[in-house]
Parts: structure tokens; C-alpha cells; sequence
């Protein structure tokens, strides 16, 4: 296999999920791929998977940090060290930060792009690795400051590995991923640690509403504690707009034109988030279905949407406490929803009203 | 079709969702029951819909009250104009508050028992009852200030319409609703409504994370304005609390220890939650696959997992903006998941590395 990259020897420090899946997918492409870590241990596995020969940094005419952002500093440190004055990129969920520290360094800013790949929440080191990981995925750049070898080095590689190219300066990033990742993963942590120690019994009657809204609190600490402290400058003003509208709830708890007020925000807001694909967020149908909790009866039920040509935009399934029968409610478009319907009753299946 | 009731006669007050699928459900069983609402379209739709004659409130053996919070009052004024003297019971999100209101009453509070059908999420008047919308979900009451017959009555019905009951004290259900429904709308609310207005391409960039804390966001602001003033006194401290624990993190926002512990404790609030079927929360493992996005595909992955037999526990969907290919997600147990990847794999589909 031969693509037309502008680089043909890499180096990639770090061998986590993200150093170790770029390694393999370049090396599939044919290229030399040295893979590095501190971890020996990491560096081996990445190594064994990735294949390739190893090369000196100074030979490389790409280097990648797919470092936790604690550690970028050292590989800053690695490539002076090296004398290596190629072009090199990051891969951190946090932009501000690295450029400032490459700013700060004996490096040329030109040569360095910064970029964040949106490549899924699955969490594991080299042994995780996939050379497709970023098929399909958007990947941020902020190619801004950087020289057009830089940039066309960094979109060159992006799209190799299947990926399409967001160019948005660094601090618009940061500012972006704040609202749209980190406040919502501060806020369900903040829920759901109100519920730690509370009767068990009360838990019992939790419904898919409070299971949706803190779901992603389950999330690994060492990883955001990183996170959040690289980006509290953009985080912080997000948090206190949080904490004031918090605090004039409170203060009309009991004023139900305020409350009114309140939740009304909240749809306005819900609905600025748009649809799948990056379309305009659609509107969607809920289908609600009484489904025995079996095996087979998902896959029944999807089978039917099929033979209808109906498409599933997504889905909730809901269980009650004690009970071994599920509701599910599947997302799909108004006409669809009519369609589906209609089929689904003519199949006997235990189909509620829809609401929109 | 003949169950043993000890009533007869029913009269239910309130033609909206609830109410007019209890009347459908006992209409059903072979009760005559008596539909009323003062706004006289919902009463005829729900007296066709149930079909059954109309019967003065006092010749009533049981009243269900099945009015919004806000005109609750306007039932205890008609049941003390009818001379009523049988037993009463209501349906509303909120126990405290309507029981007050009986104890401020010319009524005999022991006649009346407070319940709380947890019946989905669907919106909608009379046109969108069904008789077995309690199917399967838990009902719950407070019988401790209830004589013999109000609670024996409540217990017959709810389970007379598929439901199951749980006995908790008006107070202490107050109190858990405000924690596991209440809590997670303000919150989910507050979380959304910091979005509006924020650059359409920043808001291109939210994942499943964002979508799922803010999705009971969209709810209706008319039906929650009454529910969250109504309950005010259990959810005020349980916002004051979260506002101590936001305004501490806003002043350790650079304090990695602090965060940490911080999302360390959301962790242990979220795994509190019982899992489905009341049962000790289950350790899933997350087995994400890539799928193009089009008509058949859910279903052909379903049909997969019935021919190993292998229960899907929960999934989700993503997508990414700009993208016609879609990561599923399912939620299995751990040896389902050893099963599943390997069947999956050899069938040719795109299924990436676990996790749990």
C-alpha cells in the first residue's frame, strides 16, 4: 500500500491508545514508524504492534506526542535535546497549554501544530490500540501559527488515518471543549455525587433521567483531573455563570414563574444542540415499547424496523425496579414514526403513543 | 372479565393521561367508572374513551383524583359540596402537599391514601391513555395515616392495573423523588441552558456526553413549575448542598488533588444507583462497534446477539457530525462480552476493544 504523504519516517513518544493506534495505522500505510514511551513496558507492546524499525528523533522527519498533557514538557525537552528541527505535532484534549509551553521553549513555534483528535472515550493503553480508531472522526487543528509544512504535514497525516480536519484556533478550542465536554463532565460528577451514602431504597426508584444525567460521572479521575486544571481558565467563567444561575434558583424555589423561566432556558438551550451528521438539530419522534427482557426481543424489534426501511435515530432502553419487563423508546422521524407504528401493532407488539 | 375489588363505583376527577388510563384499565376489569373534568373536551374525549355511564361522585365507592397539583383544592372542594364520605386516593408527583391540604379539610384524612404511579414519561391528555400504561412500573403509597379500607382499595387497585406497590411515608417520598427526579431536571436544566446563544460550531462538537446530561433538559416547563415549587422545601437543601460543593471546585479548579477526589466521588455517587430490576448495581462491559449508518444494520447486530443469546443490557448510539458512520455501543456482561466479540468478529463486523 503507497499514499502520497510528505513524511516517510515518524517518530510517535508516547504509547498509549492514541500514540500507538496512529503508529499502526501509519505503519500500515507503509511508513517507518518509531514508537516511544518512558513506560518500557508500553514501549515494547506499541513496538511489537506497530512493527516497524526504530529510528533516531533526530532522522524523523514527523514526531507526534501522544503524551498525557503532565508529560508534554519532557518530550519538549527530548526533542532539544535531540537537536530535532522537523516538524512535530500534539495530540492533547487541551490546546492552550502545550502552545504556551512550546512558546516557552528553545523550539520553533512554526513548526509545530497543535491538534486534538475527537477519537471516542474508550480508555487503555497500546494493548487497545486499532489502526481505524480515527476513521470517521473529526480532528481539531489550529493551524493558526504554524508553518505551511506544519499544517500540511498535520492535514496529511489526519486524513491518512481516516479522519476529517476542524481548524479552529487554540483558545476558541479550549473555550468550545470547555462547554461542550468538561462543564458537562464537572456537572454530572456534581449530581451524582449527591447521591453517595443516600438510602438505597430512594436509588431504587431512580428512572432513566437521573441514569442519562450521570452516566458519564463514572469517568476516570486521573484522567480529568488533568483535563480540568490545563483548561481552568476557560473552564472557570463557565462554572461561575453555573453557580450564579444556581444560586437565583434557589432564591425563587417557590416562585413557579421563575421555575417556568428556568426550564424553558434549558430547552432552548437542549434544542441549540445540533442533530447528528452536524445538520440542524432535528426533531425527533419517540416510539415507546413494552418489550419482555429477554434476548432476542431487541433484535426482533430491530428487525421489523428493517423490513419497514424504518432507521433508528437512537434509542433509550428503561427497566423497573423488581420487574423483568423493559420499555424501550426508539428515536426515529415523524413518518417513520407512523410507518412504524402501524407495522409494529399489525405484528402484535406492545407499541404506546409516540410523543415528539 | 371479573376481579375480586372491594369497590364498584368509580369516580376519577381529572381526564388527563393518568387518569383516563386508570378509568380504561378498570373500565376494562368491568367497574363502572365515572369520567369528569372541568374542562369539558378532555371529559368527553376520556367518557368515550372508557365508555362506561356517569354516576354522581356520591354514589361513588372510590374517588381517584387525577388532576395537576395546582387544582387539587378544587377537588377536596367538591368532594366535601358532594357530601362524599368513602374512600379517596391521588396520583400526584408530590405527597406532601396534597396530604396537608386534606388535613386542612373538612374531609376525614383516614379515608384518603396519597399515591404516586411512576408511570413513564409521556405527555399527553385522554387521547394518549392506555389501559395498561402501569403495566409492570411501581406505584407507590403512603398508607401510615390511611385506615384499613383507603389502603386495602389502593392496593387492590394498583394491582388490579399491573402495577406493584411500594409503601414509603409521604415525607420520605418527597424526599426521594427530590433527589432521583427533581435534582437531576433542575440540574440537567441549569447544564443546558448554559448553551444557548454559544457558537452553533462550538455546539458541532458535543459527543454523546453532552446529549445525554442534557436530554430530560427538553421537558415541559408548565408541568414542572408546580412540581418543583410544590417540593420546594425537600429539593432546596439538596441545591444548597450541590452549590457548596460547585463553589468549592470553582476555587480548586487548579487543584488536581481536589479534582480528582471531586470526580472520585461522583464515581461512587453514580455506582450507588441500583442496577435494572432493583437488583445490586451489575458491572457491565462497553463493547463498541463501527456501523454505517443506514436502515438494517441495528437490526442485523441484534440479530447477532440473539443467535449467541446474549442480552443487550443498554447501548448507545453516536455519531459524528459531518459523518454517515455511527458507533454503537452495547452494554453486556463480561462473559457475554468474550462471546459476543468473537462471534461479531468472525461475522466480519467492526468491533473495537472493550471496556468496563
Amino acid at each position: 500500500m503507497s499514499v502520497d504523504l510528505p513524511f516517510s519516517r515518524v517518530t510517535i513518544i508516547g504509547s498509549g491508545l492514541i500514540g500507538t493506534s496512529i503508529g499502526l495505522a501509519l505503519s500500515r500505510l507503509g511508513l517507518e514508524v518509531s514508537m516511544r514511551d518512558q513506560d518500557a513496558r508500553a514501549q515494547g507492546i506499541a513496538q511489537a504492534l506497530v512493527g516497524t524499525q526504530t529510528h533516531e528523533i533526530s532522522e524523523s522527519e514527523l514526531v507526534i506526542s501522544a503524551v498525557p498533557l503532565s508529560a508534554f514538557s519532557s518530550v519538549i525537552k527530548l526533542l532539544q535535546e535531540s537537536t530535532f528541527v522537523g516538524v512535530f505535532i500534539d495530540v492533547a484534549s487541551v490546546k492552550t497549554k502545550p502552545v504556551l509551553e512550546v512558546l516557552a521553549s528553545q523550539l520553533e513555534r512554526a513548526n509545530f501544530l497543535p491538534t486534538h483528535p475527537m477519537a471516542g472515550r474508550e480508555v487503555g493503553g497500546a494493548e487497545s490500540a486499532r489502526a481505524d480508531l480515527f476513521e470517521g472522526r473529526p480532528w481539531i487543528i489550529d493551524s493558526s501559527d504554524s508553518n505551511l509544512e506544519a499544517k500540511s504535514s498535520g492535514v496529511a497525516l489526519i486524513e491518512a488515518l481516516g479522519a476529517y480536519v476542524i481548524d479552529i484556533p487554540a483558545a476558541a478550542h479550549d473555550q468550545a471543549i470547555a462547554l461542550v465536554s468538561h462543564l458537562p463532565q464537572l456537572v454530572s460528577s456534581l449530581l451524582a455525587r449527591q447521591l453517595a451514602g443516600k438510602p438505597e431504597e430512594w436509588l431504587g426508584l431512580a428512572g432513566a433521567g437521573l441514569r442519562d444525567t450521570t452516566r458519564i460521572a463514572a469517568s476516570d479521575p486521573g484522567l480529568w483531573k488533568e483535563i480540568i486544571s490545563a483548561n481552568s481558565a476557560a473552564i472557570a467563567p463557565l462554572l461561575q455563570k453555573l453557580s450564579s444561575d444556581l444560586n437565583a434558583l434557589i432564591l425563587n424555589l417557590t416562585d413557579e414563574n421563575h421555575i417556568s423561566e428556568f426550564i424553558s432556558k434549558g430547552q432552548v438551550g437542549r434544542a441549540s444542540i445540533p442533530g447528528k451528521h452536524g445538520g440542524k438539530a432535528r426533531e425527533y419522534t419517540f416510539l415507546p415499547i413494552v418489550i419482555e427482557d429477554k434476548p432476542g426481543q431487541l433484535a426482533a424489534i430491530f428487525d421489523e424496523c428493517a423490513k419497514v426501511s424504518v432507521n433508528i435515530e437512537d434509542l433509550a432502553i428503561e427497566h423497573s425496579p423488581g420487574q423483568e419487563t423493559g420499555l424501550i423508546t426508539l428515536a426515529v422521524s415523524a413518518s417513520d414514526s407512523v410507518k412504524l407504528r402501524e407495522h409494529l401493532v399489525s405484528q402484535g407488539w406492545d407499541v404506546h403513543s409516540p410523543r415528539s
